[in-house]
């Protein structure tokens, strides 16, 4: 075995002794000590990616990753992580050239849907060693049934790759971020993250994994959004939970200047409120959020998960500008799944 | 080479001894003693799928997979097959990023089909090493136009993932299914095929592809359905031909009950019978043939080919209660169709 | 290393004596000299195809594929050649699955566009060794916004899988197939390209191509076509200019079957002329456009790049007869995509 295998196996050793769980829902499940763990596999990953793409660790494995909605980073990043550890990845496009589903239980399926999760999430897991699902809710809301069937139904370990309120891995590629930018951690740096406008209600999916990533990190986290448009309180509190733990702090607010003010990143995102109808009414007053030139000048670099709106969300100027670290940000996309799959099947 | 390699190869050659053909349409293609050492071969898979996958023994090698119609455990477990061999699969999804294609033979091509079986199939022989379509038909006739063209045309091996007729790797896969439950074997075991409820006239692919499985096995198959929903008598008498050779018995009845009684196996399943039209009209009144734990009292195992319509078909409380098989059914599909690959790419 | 190993390596570094830039797009990019090299690869790979298999040369890499309009070769092909050297091949269908993308500059994002192809090609770039892209125009004109945007973004070499006007990997591989028709080169060989009908106005994305390989091969090339479907002028000037370098000839006619006299090839292809609404008025009275047999009689081999519109572009005559090389001109997909990603990543 060469030096770097050995080095990876040794990772992945010290993740398992502080995460043996095989569901990866909401991100909080490796804990602090794990997800550290996972966060230096992924830098071995990272800095040997071709190297232990020919090594074909994981040869002989396949991993399904079911698809309900649109995706290009989380489809192409699974599927290149998966394929360049040997394995193989299968992707499934819900509701094209698959059946529809039902999740609910008790009921008599002579509608439209051909499959009940019962069936589909034990059987797709004897062909795979992992499953990987992306289903998002209809609106704003707290709907995770189709993560929720996987998880109660699926004998083998599952990945959520987007749910109504959680995006996990995004969430643990951020944290590799903001620790390269913290050089090596940012336990006690301040970051920001900032609503902004977007002319959909989205999910807070991806700012609740913000916040559970900078909690999970022990940053000073400082959130900044619009009246209306906080963040779900149940999940807030929960995340809220970790912070003796870790060190974090957690600082809510309306003023984005002051959460910008000297931040390590500057975290942008739009997201939904409480009302649904009349997110387009409310956002069209609200375009001062958008993050410009002069809302960044003490802060030292600009994130966000991609898609991004660009003069909507964030300028041309910020965006195209030195301190914009979107790229380097979703290129982290792939060490760290590469790290959960490694931890599930090496 | 290891021993497991040597068995493989050993295991394969039984097959050929047996099979030299390139066209697996219905499954009577290997006959018997084909058919027994596929399954020998599929065993080996099975019981040593991850060591297997370690070897890459079909390395190089490409499958293309056409899927005109929707899949989740036939995709799933042949692509998952393929790759765990060490080869390529080429997901086509038929309508989907492809061509409109054409199946009859002298047309004028000015209308919205682009591209004619006399090209693709020979095309895609030339990049895959072996083919294979998905393609049902419209309403539950004998219209095998699609694999028939690709069966007429491709100079590589086919392997038919569903057509009008016959699911060939569903039936392979059922008779494993009823060896795990005769303990290795079930020749002269009492199996029965059960009509049920569904909304939609299905195809008789699957119920007809269960007769040819029962018959190569040698079993004693009582088939029950309701007046109008016999199954294509030209195929069922083509099946009964092998009963001479493999002891097979074949009774037909209106009594679910009866059939069911003692069986290893009650197979449900719903299908069409000669009047399209008037099928919901129909069932609406034979809700009796929905398999309930009464019928089920003096069987061994439920089976069906999955997605299941709970509630319809069959109920919950069997489905979900220790004699339901199938999940393992279902399994079982990855296995044989490694076993089929194998023994046209080793 | 094997020799055959040896081969490959000392033949791709031939091609990168000629030719080391990663944009493929219009095929003119390596010269006459390094599409020579890379023709030289082809071979190799074509010849040796499951041995080469087997090596897995491109093991760890990844290439994307991202595809905007309908494929059965190009995919096929491209995923096939990928897969068989080793590496991991992502297909992203746009449209279906992915984002909706915006490619103009200065844009205020809020309509339904969510990507934009400044972050959407470098993060591909980030993932994927090599990116692979297909986008028509939407009918015949000269936009390639998709491909340039692409060209201008990406970090990763890039490949044209077909844009408005250039169709390269098609090319290389006509020139793959006129060599093998003209004993090893096609050089000072007669060769026609026809215009032929077809219901609707097509791109000039292959004629451009088949015109480009010519010239880069040094034939003596004979297009014909009606009045009113000339080539884009400007690219023809274009390919003109390296007439000079290779011998080359260029004949614009209005007479097929002078064109067709004595030509090593007959190759045939519809395309939209300068009036997009009048085409299926004009093409009505252009049947006699269609190739069959008499305009065969001296000619050696007909060539049509797929997929061909039956008794419309061509007769069943022609096409099922025994000049018809449209089978192995396809094939020849696979072994000239192969020599370029191996150009690329070996």
């Amino acid at each position: 075995m060469s030096t770097l295998e050995s080095r990876i196996h040794a990772a992945v050793s010290r993740v398992r002794d502080q995460w043996r769980g095989t569901r990866f829902i909401d991100g909080l499940e490796p804990g602090p000590q794990g997800t550290a763990a996972l966060l230096d596999v992924a830098r071995i990953y990272r800095a040997n990616r071709l190297e232990i793409g020919r090594m074909r660790l994981l040869s002989g494995r396949a991993v399904a990753g079911l698809f309900f909605d649109p995706s290009l980073r989380t489809h192409t990043s699974m599927e290149v992580a998966t394929g360049r550890l040997g394995a193989h990845f299968v992707h499934l496009q819900g509701g094209q050239g698959t059946w529809g589903m039902e999740f609910a239980d008790n009921v008599v399926m002579n509608g439209t849907a051909a499959e009940h999760i019962r069936e589909a999430a034990p059987v797709l897991s004897t062909y795979a060693d992992v499953l990987a699902v992306r289903a998002f809710p209809k609106g704003p809301n707290r709907d995770e049934t189709v993560i929720r069937g996987f998880a109660a139904h699926a004998g083998a370990p599952l990945m959520n790759l987007e749910s109504a309120l959680s995006h996990p891995c995004q969430g643990l590629a951020d944290q590799l971020t903001l620790c390269d930018l913290g050089g090596g951690s940012f336990k006690g740096r301040k970051v920001c993250l900032t609503w902004a406008p977007h002319p959909k209600p989205l999910p807070q999916a991806v700012p609740l994994s913000v916040l559970r990533a900078a909690v999970l990190g022990g940053a000073d986290l400082h959130i900044a959004n619009p009246e209306g448009f906080d963040l779900d309180p149940e999940e807030v509190e929960r995340a809220r939970s970790f912070c003796g733990d870790t060190g974090a702090r957690l600082t809510l607010t309306r003023d984005p200047d002051a959460a910008a003010q000297g931040a390590l990143a500057v975290y942008a995102k739009g997201w939904g409120g409480n009302s649904h109808e009349e997110h387009a009414d409310r956002v069209a007053g609200l375009g001062h959020w958008t993050v410009g030139d002069a809302r960044m000048e003490s802060a030292t670099a600009f994130l966000h998960c991609l898609p991004v709106r660009r003069n909507v969300i964030v300028t041309d100027s910020v965006l195209d500008g030195p301190k914009s670290r979107v790229i380097p940000q979703a290129a982290n996309r792939e060490p760290v799944q590469a790290a959960v799959l490694l931890s599930w099947m090496l």
